[in-house]
């Protein structure tokens, strides 16, 4: 497995697998894998021949008073679980190398990030875009595979991407979740097991929703006062949000059909959570 | 020489070209050409063995009152003059290509854009920079020739060019000018005959400068000042800034050196001309 830190020769290393015609899967993550990462690294083993995956762990997509400086890194273990499945290449820049001296430009998609956790995290998801138009930039896939855990990201990415004609097609993975149905993400880790206990409420409360929509209730506000209800009642918790919205251009919605998100944001304890569900999707452990 | 109006189509155009190991050179333009068009053609012939030209007038980058609507366009004249200086390719998309339905995405370049032109065109380099960035995803080419009259769209474009890790190289060409000196522009069709040789005070005021720089003087103050006077004593004319910038970071400086340029841009009837000159450069007509 190849490990590259500079864009320079990360972008030769790709623009050589194009040249000899090899389709090149990317998933950017900020490293700390858990399975939710490696099912991402596999999918994008299915659509290309060479999987990149980068670690980097995105100064500008964190707020000033957010967990930048603790955020989890293992970049050896990172290392050997990319091998395990079959990564051909991790790119492993510095902050450096990403943003040096006279740094300026910031790509924003200005609708579908004002919503959701744009609205407690602000610039945020003009971190996240410009830092995944850079890495496309440099790594040049023709797929990249990200996780719908995310799904503000995923939307957004991918309005990017469309807008500004980036020749690579973005495709989103299920969310990966424990066997007890709490999405996976690097975050968990600062859960004490009182707190992941209390977590859980928030999968719960994605259940409750879709039976509540299968059972035929349309309306958003009904849906979001059980769910309300339900997340407060486990211990820790403090809601930042809990939102219908169109699951594309991710404005809130009144009236919930298969295409509409429900999309949570919770603190527990000081971690803050974030899970979803589409309506119209499977919603499974 | 190809025609094409599909983003989809030019991509696979450029796609197959560097498949096979070929070169691009890309000159994007508004259109309307004049022989600093031309310049810019031959030049992206000198590097690249297949020469991509693209035509369109980019609304994002028009003000609310500027000149969108009645800027000059001559789509069949434009095709013969690119044919004769033997163009392979000229992308011609409609807006509608460019900026669909929900487009909602753009690329800032917060510093080097905010002064100069920036100033009295808060949003157009915004502008500029957003479909130059779509242009460059969409022809995919080595090179990019950009006329050094457009001193801070060159200086904004190289920018974005490096923050943004796009892997290709930006040239920048000397400005054309007139036998008496005025510098070459689409909108110079506008002026009168008067006004015509109003707007020869622009070239006379950075000659003047570049005298006062060559015989000692290095207080940007002093030379703005005579520039001024100059330039307010011929009719028609209404300066809008006289500026002397760090020829990088486009910031005012008060001192004079060989990388500093003067930037100008006065309204000459409706009509609004910039020009500039980098004082360690030659100035020409």
């Amino acid at each position: 497995m190849n490990v590259i830190k500079s864009v320079r020769k990360m972008q030769s290393y790709s623009e050589s697998i194009r040249k000899r015609g090899g389709k090149i899967g990317f998933v950017p993550t900020m490293g700390f894998f858990h399975e939710g990462h490696l099912s991402l690294m596999k999918e994008a083993r299915k659509v290309a021949d060479t999987v990149v995956v980068s670690i980097y762990v995105n100064p500008t997509q964190f707020g000033p008073k957010e967990d930048l400086s603790k955020y989890p890194r293992d970049f050896d273990r990172d290392l050997k679980m990319a091998g395990n499945v079959n990564v051909d290449c991790i790119f492993y820049p510095s902050d450096r190398e990403m943003y040096p001296a006279h740094y300026q430009t910031y790509v924003d998609v200005e609708k579908v990030t004002r919503n959701l956790c744009g609205l407690s995290r602000p610039g945020h998801f003009r971190g996240v875009t410009t830092v995944c138009n850079k890495l496309f930039n440099i790594v040049k896939p023709h797929f990249a595979v990200f996780g719908k855990k995310d799904f503000q990201q995923f939307i957004s990415i991918k309005r990017m991407v469309d807008d500004l004609n980036m020749d690579l097609e973005i495709i989103g993975y299920p969310t990966v979740r424990e066997k007890d149905g709490l999405a996976m993400s690097s975050r968990n880790k600062y859960l004490s097991g009182d707190e992941r206990q209390s977590a859980l409420s928030l999968f719960k409360a994605l259940k409750v929703a879709q039976k509540m929509y299968s059972a035929g209730e349309k309306k958003s506000a009904s849906i979001i006062t059980k769910a309300e209800k339900l997340i407060a009642k486990a211990p820790f918790t403090a809601i930042d949000y809990i939102k219908i919205c169109d699951a594309e251009t991710l404005k809130d919605i009144a009236s919930v059909n298969d295409k509409t998100v429900m999309a949570l944001a919770v603190k527990v304890g000081n971690t803050r959570l974030i899970d979803n569900h589409v309506f119209g999707e499977k919603l499974e452990k």
